[in-house]
């Protein structure tokens, strides 16, 4: 079956070309007409792409509520908030924050100054303003600061027919209608019902009698990473925040978490390939270079500390001068066994695995892989050095020399990174540089240490 | 605010303790009752952690209907559904895998061998084998192979009470039934309503006045990971799938979305850090091993050509042993880079930000993120080196290598892995040891060759 020609799909959805015409010849209610009934996601993607010129068109064309529909999107990078806020008139701009779901809006204001997200907060609706004053002051990456206010509550004792009255009036400005939570007179959360338990139930039903009252809920000061992996197993489409009295504070959907889980993937991705801050393609050298300097200059400062090291022993390579030829060998292999086991810690910190393991365990584990790895890896050097150059001393130095500095790098790449997650250190960030460096200084005093005492045999 | 304890978390959720008393006790009918009002997450983690025998008294206690349940949980790994059905009666295993989801059933099957695969089909109820068949052909990594076929449809011209009353009828089998999907009579997609948008309806409109016929679909053959992006970028709950005339074959939710982003997240990751195929932790040193050491292999094989290029050097080491202390920095400063821009380039293929851009653009910024950068730290090298051993040439040396081989190594770091995309090779596992090889090779030859030539100055 071949693919749909990728022309045609798009064409399917919309027409960049005729909606630019319509808009530069000032075609308001055609343009309107065409531009609404596209996905707001596609939308956005018009928007961004338009010269600054139409979108000022765009934002006379559009009301407040309209445009929030676009800045909900993830299209729109959070970088760019700022810039398409400015372009905007103040008022305008307030009442469009108003509309957009307020874990949204907050994401948005976040990414002004403080004078701006004042001067926002006074122009705009006093009920939205307050909704996201209360958001605005939790932690970053707590679930706090990605939860949304919007959610749809029923007292216990409601019938189906009463929650179903109560969704249907809600379902304009709630984020997801779908799970329905069930709180007591104290706002307490003692169920959760799901719009598809509620349509197959009979309508005079009490809700307490078909909610599920084992609720799954994070609390609000949980890591948003936790809350993903919670959605994540539960197959949830949302999940309830609450306090630690059990009042429902917010909601999050399963929408936020994918992009967390996103950003979570590429935060560890790029901290192992030392890349601090890569959440985008980079729009100039300068910043790209300015991102990456950092991490270079931090491994050629430690790379130092072991020249250093060989420095110690030049009067060895000058007898022996093969000994330089395996130096990047024995020190680059270490360095990816390490890497090796670094990335399986750092995955299953990520993903949750690691911690059902007894850590005992675990470290008699990873000395046994280490073992085999090192000793597989050495027989297979001393063979090639050995038929390459029919020097079973060298052989052997370099073979005992990998076998070692494996098994260290195999246990430290798993190690340090358990125990930076213990003291609460970011272990993709931490961990590579400390195991490069403790790598090569280790392989390099076993293997030059080992050629100077053996000189003689040489 | 406080975290929640872990524990008094936990048990609010379950017991797993009194769960276990019951089940050597032989209460059915507590356990039933205990373990049947738990998340199907829950009680897989309770039925995995359980002893076999255990788990042959719950096949007794337990309909297939209600294990089937358990085994559509994340939480069961793919790798041990062979053993879990091989401890079932075949007939219950089979009855088992008839009530699951369609796509899950087909992720189970698709682990086991052939012959069991025919016999579980042959023992089940012929609808539901007839519908895992249809399913069990499409190639992996595809839109087919991870759709179900469980929807909801109606034709265009029912009205809003009766598409409730299919809703109603089918929930109880359907995969999601918030999205309802709308079909002219010869099974054509030509919209799709959302229940949100079917309860806030009034029940005599003719669904084709409220369904949104701007349909964002995708295509059977295409890849699970673009599948992921759509539904990621429109926020969707679920997207159909159809074939080349707009018949729809099936759906993809987003909670096997979630998976399939996370498994390309684990999978990119692994192949940055050189384990083939890293899913999960390991449960022995030996299997852990067996993934880990053909990579090292196949870098101590390239590392031995850089080795045989440094051999051709040995005259010059041997007569000015400090130019040996500083190959291993020069070596790893162009590793660091090229894996730098390596990550970056993946990534950006991975969240397809690198679609949009033009192949020229990102040369010219790829070359001049490497010249900056290289210039910054061969700078920094110099400085350091003259300042450490007051040897201007060797400083100067080193240098000029750092500065070329960072250049090189950014550009092919960031050439290579688009270049395999567009020939269809994952960037992720093949551009690595050839980055790497060539980063080696290009700064050894810079370094020696410039030594070498220089030699009478050192």
């Amino acid at each position: 079956m071949n693919n749909q020609p990728e022309e045609l799909k798009n064409e399917v959805i919309y027409d960049e070309d005729s909606l630019r015409e319509l808009l530069v010849n000032e075609d308001i209610h055609s343009f309107r007409q065409e531009y609404l009934t596209l996905h707001p996601y596609d939308r956005a993607i018009f928007y961004e792409k338009v010269d600054p010129k139409l979108r000022e068109l765009m934002y006379f064309y559009l009301s407040p509520k309209e445009l929030a529909e676009i800045f909900e999107t993830s299209e729109i990078d959070e970088d760019e908030y700022k810039e398409f806020l400015e372009e905007m008139d103040a008022t305008y701009a307030a009442e469009m924050i108003s509309y957009m779901f307020v874990d949204n809006a907050v994401d948005v204001l976040k990414e002004l100054d403080k004078k701006q997200v004042v001067s926002y907060l006074t122009l705009m609706d006093k009920d939205a303003a307050v909704q996201i004053k209360a958001l605005l002051h939790y932690e970053e990456y707590t679930a706090g600061s990605i939860m949304t206010t919007e959610f749809v509550t029923v007292p216990e004792n409601s019938t189906v027919r009463s929650a179903m009255t109560i969704l249907r009036n809600e379902a304009p400005s709630a984020e997801t209608i779908y799970y329905v939570f069930v709180v007591d007179d104290h706002q307490r959360l003692t169920g959760v019902v799901s719009l598809r338990d509620l349509i197959i139930a009979d309508e005079d039903t009490l809700i307490r009698e078909i909610m599920s009252d084992r609720i799954v809920s994070v609390s609000v000061s949980d890591d948003q990473e936790d809350v993903a992996r919670t959605i994540q197993d539960y197959n949830f489409l949302a999940v309830p925040v609450v306090d630690f009295q059990q009042h429902i504070l917010g909601i999050i959907t399963v929408d936020d978490i994918i992009d967390v889980l996103d950003e979570e993937a590429s935060d560890d991705y790029s901290k192992l390939a030392g890349v601090s801050t890569m959440d985008t393609f980079d729009k100039n050298s300068f910043s790209a270079a300015k991102k990456r300097i950092p991490w270079l200059i931090t491994l050629i400062v430690l790379g130092m500390l072991t020249a250093n090291l060989i420095d110690l022993f030049t009067e060895t390579i000058s007898q022996v001068a093969l000994l330089a030829v395996f130096i990047p060998l024995i020190a680059g292999t270490a360095g990816n066994s390490g890497t090796q086991s670094l990335a399986v810690a750092v995955r299953g910190i990520a993903t949750r695995d690691i911690e059902d393991e007894s850590k005992f365990k675990l470290l008699v584990r990873e000395a046994g892989t280490g073992l085999i790895t090192g000793l597989v890896c050495a027989i297979f050097v001393v063979l090639l050095i050995f038929i390459w150059k029919h020097e079973l001393v060298i052989a052997l130095l370099v073979g005992t020399a990998t076998l070692v500095s494996i098994f260290v790098a195999t246990i430290s790449g798993s190690f340090i990174p358990l125990f930076m997650h213990k003291i609460k250190v970011d272990p993709a960030v931490a961990s590579g540089p400390f195991i490069t460096t403790l790598n090569d200084v280790i392989s390099i005093i076993i293997y030059l240490g080992l050629a100077t005492a053996f000189i003689s045999s040489l």
